[in-house]
């Protein structure tokens, strides 16, 4: 893997990182998501070697108002998402793991930000313009139609989610760059009109590990219904491991029968199959895939690669879901440890704009 | 004095009025802050009949950064008008009194309500309107040209600061009823959107208070220079009763001659004078103008008699400036009453949203 940064040159190379992620709680990680951010997350988590770096972890739900009216959906997207991250290995001792909610000082600061934020910035946002030009191919439908102050004003909110924790580098796919560079801006902004307290971040993307292809071949994305569930519902009655295989067993495929020579490039088994073989497996498969293998037995091959990587992951997943009370708590450290951040920058930078105690009191 | 409602007829007679009022915190008070807005709020909380009314008066320092970027500035008004406030009368036992940046659940609302708000709401804003058009009149000027997100999404912050407390009257000056509008209007969706948590309020205001007029004969504004001050600079070396008084001797009166008869509706020293005499007095003061009353006896008396009145406060001003730490008591007891609403409106909100808790603890 290798990972691009958009600001590369503008950290020392001894420099702690600060790496934050946000995870939007709107849905239930599937196996895209895994293989896009939780995967690759984790793994960056713990390869750091410099003992001062530091990964914050946040689950975004007031993100996730934006587009859910839903509460349900909300809440227990939430406690599915938490359950994921850690069951694939996320170490919240090591971490920062926390729920956004829980730290008041972030729409605090939001606040604070919007008024060193140019609405003209926001006005140039490409998921705000793509938004106007769909309403504008519509006769008689205000180009502002259906967008509310939350989708519009959100890059504001990024801005003070990663500006809070002065972080580095924040890993996104392509489409969030731009967020990024908004709040790039926005800090130097606020540092240029009152005094230097926030960071300059840099988007770190990697357009290799971006996009798992989905059941159809496209993009897999839950908007698309073409997902492969990463663990599978919370129903005692299904199986999970059955779940998979069934939704493997899915995967489009052309007419080539049996015995038929097959082009492993043009394959989605196979391009799903290369985000979990090694070299060498994927070589092996690549030669049975030119040796006419049978496209059941392709997604036999598959199944078991991809379940032999998450399967006790599973187990783990389970066991948090059905203790909510323990994601409870581990949240709760998080948002203690988070908050031990937020809250001494929040007070600089109340200080900074005029905002403080008349007096001292004790 | 007589108050219009907007929505006279929503609330039931006997049902307790919950009378919220916000102060920007960007400047100095003067005189005709006094007349318009300072005096009859402190006259309708005094005169409140029913035990369970309340009143809610907040200092609004997270709307001064929108125009104020210079925090001393910012905090010095804060102090001004917190001291202001309470000399001329408001009893923080009875009312709450509170900073809006002691309430921590102000933003947090605010974020909630950006994602019940139409975008389109805030682009028919009176004062963005105006922003704009001042924009366009310019060349090569974009029309969004330093204009804020603070300054675009103000009224959902206000929204914020108005729903929080179930605010049933809102007192405000004309150009302010357009914002309790949108108040009503965001709380009208999330109730629709949600669960029904958040009371629709009333715009009140009051044509005859609004107006004072300045020493040049327009509206006594800070951004015209033509203010009065009302207690003076805290400045030992400047006595704030003279200072008063020579303020009152600069209002422009026309070249009349003592002795001529002048008309007491065209004098900017009667139009003052009105806001301050009894009808009495009034009386009187016409006759001497009929009778060619000299403009600076006539000035003389304006003086004495606005002196007669805010004197006792002023002594009680500069004591409260000298003493911050009982101002941040003050304040401290107002933002502990202020939170024992907004924390339970805030976690009302939260779970109608879907932002609770994974499971109790303990």
């Amino acid at each position: 893997m290798s990972a691009s940064e958009t600001h590369p040159n503008q950290t020392e190379a001894n420099q702690p990182r600060r790496t934050l992620t946000g995870v939007t709680t709107t849905g239930i990680p599937h196996l895209g998501n895994y293989v896009g951010a939780i995967r690759p997350a984790i793994q960056s988590s713990q390869n750091s070697t410099n003992e001062e770096d530091k990964s914050f972890f946040f689950l975004a739900d007031y993100h996730s108002i934006i587009k859910c009216s839903d509460p349900k959906q909300v809440h227990e997207s939430t406690k599915a998402i938490a359950a994921t991250w850690l069951a694939c290995g996320l170490d919240p001792e090591k971490v920062v793991f926390y729920r956004q909610s829980d730290v008041p000082e972030i729409p605090e600061l939001a606040w604070i930000l919007n008024c060193s934020c140019a609405k003209g910035l926001m006005n140039r946002a490409h998921a705000y313009k793509a938004a106007v030009d769909a309403n504008n191919e519509k006769a008689d439908v205000d180009p502002d139609h259906g967008i509310t102050m939350g989708l519009f004003g959100y890059p504001v909110l990024m801005a003070a989610d990663i500006l809070m924790f002065n972080a580095t580098h924040v890993p996104v796919g392509r489409d969030q760059i731009q967020h990024v560079e908004m709040a790039r801006d926005i800090a130097g902004t606020f540092n240029h009109k009152y005094k230097p307290l926030f960071t300059q971040p840099s988007a770190v993307f990697d357009d290799n590990v971006a996009l798992l292809t989905g059941l159809d071949g496209r993009k897999m994305s839950k908007s698309y219904g073409n997902t492969i569930p990463l663990f599978g519902e919370y129903n005692p009655q299904v199986d999970p491991e059955k779940q998979l295989r069934k939704a493997i067993m899915q995967i489009v495929t052309n007419s080539q029968a049996p015995e038929e020579p097959k082009d492993a490039d043009d394959s989605v088994i196979f391009e799903i199959y290369k985000a979990f073989a090694t070299p060498d497996e994927l070589a092996d498969l690549r030669s049975q895939f030119e040796a006419g293998i049978a496209w059941g037995d392709a997604k036999q091959i598959l199944f078991e690669k991809i379940n032999s990587e998450i399967a006790p992951f599973r187990e783990r997943y389970f066991e948090l879901m059905a203790n909510p009370k323990e994601l409870e708590e581990i949240l709760m450290m998080g948002a203690e440890k988070a908050r031990r951040h937020s809250r001494k920058q929040l007070d600089k930078t109340r200080r900074a704009i005029g905002i403080k105690p008349l007096a001292k009191l004790k």
